[in-house]
């Protein structure tokens, strides 16, 4: 078969298109019950010491520590309590040496008590009088004011994607909204004279729309917004007013289709019509998936996914997913180890092409101690080798292919 | 310190929750565009041949297969080129020996044909008269009627969660209202007279809700639907109503605070008001988080979470989480291995105790190629250890500690 386009490597191809995107991302603010996963904008410092007193940890008695200096069970000490921390007040009472007060976990320690001795080393005397039978040092049992979190230290940085953690220590320094970056906006068009949606029956040579459904249900796993925006038909104004509508609002969009030369031609065409230099590439060294276009158009990038559903959806994973990332402006430096992977045995031998990323679809399952990844054969074309996968084992560029019971390293689907 | 309840295994105590859920847990119907994430109730057949004709995948000629053997670069055969099929039309024309007919990837094969020649094997000669350089064997480059799914075939099992691949094949069969069990409902409430929400500002001795917002947002990530239903006073009859309030219409209720020794002992009394034996277990055998209450009532699993956040996030990692997974009626056996985990280098020794799972937070990141994780000191009382943190390393029961240098797996944070 004749190389009729240029191949361009993975990583090149990603970091083309992520230096085409302006960073025309923007910021809104948002109120912290809806901010899970969104990327923030700036370091975030926090206002306040948190907690902004000092507390005790633990249910007890607030003491000077070195009043229960030399306590334990045979030699206890004997203390005043001449109070009780009521939850959620400010410890008026001062102790002086010789004293304690009885403080609850969460509350607030009293004027001149630096430690918490306990309830369980502690006994009940009367109710002005407790028997310490375990010594306590400076600041046992008790968090310091601003230990969390102190004024102006920083808690979150630039292009953190927020976690629900996160959320939760910036409920605690009253921080509820939050700058973060706009989500990114996706278009997702199919195109094809013989795609029906799937609510029609088809007739003889028509077929239902997979990839639109596919494709829209990964970016929504990405986290960016999406629309599915139909079929299109294979004709240069309407796939050129089917883009045109979309380049304004929409960060992203992904044509899925266009598998035959004929259709990729006009894709190019209608691409090279809005904007003469828009073509960045065609074709990507990856295997299923090798027709890919990709294009930038004023602010907006457009890939040409291939119209074999396999195919699109490997490009997707490996391509697109990537660069969603990128342009969402997180920046995590361990992106890449925290994906699902696994090691697993390889069950046969696999013939690889040596020339392209190639993308086998594997079944992982446990087979007594061991997990044995089975590759899934069957033509790009075919859906049902996706569902029946549950990862994709990557055989780089330059490897001819991998032996039985080799043990391989598989990126599992979410 | 007096062991004052029992400690229940991680394991015994999510078997035992799980039993006690009498799969109260019903079906809903719903759209292919909304079904992402849901589990399926029962197992999904194909209703129809996916493709329902056989269909070329390249762009090409339809032939008769040994029309051309024999056929090479240097002895090409030649055909009769008699039509072309039109996108998502009916091939009306059947080939005879010695024709050809045009086709492009997608296009339904004529009748008597059964193979496709690639375009980049052949040449144009005239409209009428192909050059063919290349032999095809039967079957090649064409899709079968029903190759990809056959009327009747299983397409997804039952307890199986929707992927974005397998809503394309939905997709491709047509079926776009899909059978998947209710969403859980989940009712998180906070419980601290000294709980303050994160909008106020906190007098001396009040503290803003961290456990609210982020056990909230961690029910969010594990796709059940979410009530974060505010603080509640340390007071039997608002607990006890807070409690009765949600048991009619949710799946499980999380109380989240009450670290200390009174709260936990008004949480167990008022459970035992609303009914007697339903306590199942208090205490974990689980390092932060101890004094975890599980309990069952009508048909709700209530669990008391400890106050302390880093510690109420452990327990939820570890324990409320599988339970959600159960709950929904998931079924995978490849869950434990499908989590985020890596393996690291333990950049220091760490001491662990000994009578419970210890769940050790630590920081992972990439020095030059190799990955440390540096455990994040702390009391459980701060939030700030868990957003330092990007894992959990588990130490488990009977283990004394881990040493330096080690290699762990870790348990990353989605």
């Amino acid at each position: 078969m004749s190389n009729f386009f240029e191949l361009m490597k993975i990583d090149d191809f990603i970091q083309l298109a992520s230096k085409q995107m302006n960073k025309n991302i923007t910021e809104e603010i948002v109120q912290i019950t809806e901010v899970l996963d969104r990327i923030v904008t700036k370091d975030i410092f926090s206002p306040v010491n948190l907690p902004n007193f000092t507390r005790s940890v633990m249910d007890g008695y607030a003491v000077i520590a070195k009043d229960t200096y030399g306590a334990n069970e045979n030699i206890p000490v004997f203390l005043e309590c001449v109070s009780e921390v009521k939850m959620g007040e400010e410890a008026h009472q001062a102790i002086q040496s010789g004293q304690c007060i009885k403080v609850a976990t969460g509350g607030m320690l009293p004027i001149n008590a630096n430690a918490v001795v306990m309830i369980e080393d502690t006994e009940e005397i009367s109710s002005s009088e407790i028997e310490i039978s375990q010594a306590v040092a400076e600041k046992d049992n008790i968090v310091l004011k601003g230990e969390d979190l102190e004024k102006g230290e920083l808690l979150l940085k630039k292009g953190h994607r927020i976690r629900p953690q996160d959320i939760g220590a910036l409920a605690g320094i009253g921080m509820t909204r939050i700058p973060v970056y706009k989500k990114l906006n996706v278009a997702v068009f199919s195109t094809g004279d013989e795609l029906i949606p799937p609510e029609k029956e088809p007739a003889l040579g028509e077929i239902r729309d997979i990839n639109s459904y596919a494709i829209t249900s990964f970016v929504k796993q990405a986290k960016a917004n999406v629309e599915m925006c139909g079929i299109i038909k294979d004709d240069h104004e309407t796939l050129l007013n089917a883009i045109k509508s979309k380049l304004t609002d929409y960060d992203m969009i992904l044509l899925s289709g266009g598998s035959s030369v004929g259709t990729r031609d006009l894709t190019i065409q209608v691409l090279e019509t809005l904007e003469k230099e828009s073509i960045l590439a065609h074709g990507v060294a990856i295997k299923p998936g090798k027709p890919t276009i990709l294009s930038y158009i004023q602010k907006t990038l457009i890939i040409g996914l291939p119209g074999h559903p396999a195919s699109s959806i490997v490009v997707f994973k490996n391509v697109v997913e990537p660069l969603l990332q990128v342009m969402s402006g997180e920046i995590n430096p361990l992106q890449q180890q925290s994906k699902k992977v696994i090691k697993a045995k390889l069950n046969r031998n696999i013939v690889s092409d040596k020339g392209r990323d190639e993308f086998i679809r594997v079944f992982v399952e446990q087979d007594n101690h061991e997990l044995i990844a089975h590759p899934i054969l069957g033509k790009s074309s075919l859906i049902t080798t996706l569902v029946k996968a549950n990862g994709l084992l990557k055989c780089p560029i330059g490897y001819e292919g991998i032996s039985k019971d080799e043990i391989v390293t598989i990126e599992l689907f979410s």
